[in-house]
């Protein structure tokens, strides 16, 4: 198992080779998920559940706020088994959950589980109702004072339609993004999400600043994590961004806000990681929307992929039928430089499928 | 390789997972083991140095007390041996000896060997003679003090013939016991051990208070790990006691001592850690004695066991010869939530049977 170079050097990964990992998991939820078959990242008509059960299942292997792990229609599984399955091989040293947001709280003792006093965002076809400047506020101070006594930090996000605001929040900030964005569908059902995205962006006005963009069109999870991760550089802490086309967003939100305000940052502590699925994706683009960035950004995507299985679920992920989600690229590229090999990671996620 | 939770919920050891330990191994002596076949914990009439020989092989995988590691008459290995593997493969961040009393101090350098000035306590039929108020305030002073850049405590025993002082102490304190005990015996020698516990509880006054029970019928290391327990809530370390019914009976211990004081303990941060041949034993039953707790208590078994292996010595494990001890069903936990596999703790433990 390796990883391949998107964009930066090899330096940044290969320097954290064998060191200690944080994983923090945002969970949030956007009422865009409500939308009908804008996601498949979940149980439809549930898929406000999937951030609680994706968090409940990586700290417990255990899914607690529902009988059933969730699945999409088709039957793939969750990303958080893979997450898992990394976890179990070469543990994290801790898991701390970000609550952005949640319809439930997950059931679980023992691991931190942050509460920021964050609602659930609303639909951004009737403008997210987001108060953002408060949730990058937040962000800002929690990275300003986050500790750890690990090496590093990995930051993965679970929600359900989150790559839809994730488009709009980087088409409604003027980048180029034409064909950019993956979706968690093969055949990414681009009249609805484009119809939402269009409806969402109606709703700008021109002389709105970038608070006020975020606002309407983005989520919690990628206002927060800009906060965050523009926070974390007072201590410097070197941080993964563990996703794909919602991470890069990430960074393009910070990107503008240090524009708005002339701003600079040292990205040198700061990567993303995600998958092969993402990296070879043809239906969407991360290097080009990293390549907007104004600062210089380490990318990497694992080279992982479920060649060594036989299970139909899991082969759906090599169908593109599931690309990203609850850090597994991150966790991946961590597995890669803790020496795991892709026959013992495919052996570990097919015994939770009962293989 | 998994765990199965015995009581409670799995989050406190899943809480764990990729977490650093240091590992306490409690050695002491009761001249209880010089009762001809009471144990088969070491070699016959040299039991008192079994717990020297676990300490010198668990820190340096050298026996320097005598010329061959401990071997019980039909040839069954220490149990020291599974948790000097789990070591080797991932190894504890620290070892720590704590000599509650033994017969000669065990030769190994830069390990600390933490010395309480407590002396081997006599056979119990003649009353084990212990001051067993100060060895519980040792102990607890031990507990409110001690400090450790780990994230949590294994602590662990090595007493030859503990099993029939945990029986005799449990008993003397009137809990429910009749069958619930194990023995490193198959055929548990039920004869000489009921003997054994029968004549030391006629030494017991009626109106002896719970200290002057522990003194009469106890040993070292269950008044002394009862103090540690309850002195380390002072700082809240989270703490695994490794062992079967002998670490059950310290809590039985603590149990009682809270009763007669009207006292409480928040005992959220601490489980027991055992194996699958004690959670699977017929002829004891870890979770009967567990359930007489006033508190709440995670208790864990590993799911270990030679099923890999050929070698005839171990496969005396899986047919009942020894089930405990070294804390190796707590070693097997930990080994569990760092990513080892069956596999590799077999091969890791016949390599030192010269296999």
């Amino acid at each position: 198992m390796n990883f391949e170079t998107i964009l930066g050097s090899v330096d940044f990964l290969e320097f954290l080779r064998g060191k200690r990992a944080t994983f923090l998991l945002s969970t949030s939820v956007t009422k865009t998920c409500e939308i009908p078959n804008i996601s498949q990242a979940g149980i439809p008509g549930l898929l406000s559940l999937t951030p609680t059960l994706d968090a409940e299942f990586l700290c417990t292997k255990e899914v607690r706020s529902l009988q059933d792990i969730a699945k999409t229609p088709k039957g793939v599984p969750t990303p958080a088994l893979i997450t898992r399955a990394i976890h179990e091989l070469n543990p994290f040293s801790n898991i701390e959950i970000l609550d952005l947001g949640m319809q439930v709280i997950p059931k679980i003792n023992y691991f931190k589980v942050h509460n920021f006093d964050i609602k659930i965002s609303e639909n951004i076809t009737n403008g997210a109702n987001i108060n953002a400047f408060e949730i990058f506020q937040k962000g800002l101070e929690f990275g300003q004072n986050y500790q750890t006594n690990d090496d590093y930090v990995i930051i993965a996000e679970s929600i359900p339609a989150g790559t839809t605001t994730a488009n709009a929040t980087v088409k409604a900030l003027g980048y180029e993004c034409e064909g950019y964005f993956s979706s968690s569908f093969k055949n990414s059902p681009n009249d609805i999400k484009n119809e939402t995205i269009n409806k969402a962006l109606e709703n700008l006005d021109k002389n709105d600043d970038i608070f006020q963009i975020l606002s309407k069109v983005s989520d919690n999870m990628i206002i927060f994590s800009a906060g965050f991760i523009l926070g974390s550089r007072a201590n410097d802490i070197k941080i993964i961004l563990a996703g794909g086309t919602q991470m890069a967003s990430v960074l393009l939100v910070i990107n503008s806000i240090l524009r708005s305000m002339e701003g600079e940052i040292d990205s040198s502590n700061i990567a993303l990681c995600t998958t092969k699925w993402i990296n070879k994706d043809k239906n969407s683009n991360i290097k080009a929307l990293l390549e907007q960035l104004d600062f210089s950004i380490n990318a990497y995507a694992s080279d992982f992929d479920f060649a060594e299985s036989l299970h139909p679920a899991l082969k759906l992920y090599d169908e593109g039928e599931a690309k990203e989600g609850v850090g597994c690229g991150g966790a991946l590229c961590y597995g890669t430089i803790n020496g795991l090999s892709k026959e013992e990671i495919t052996k570990k996620i097919e015994s939770f499928l009962g293989v």
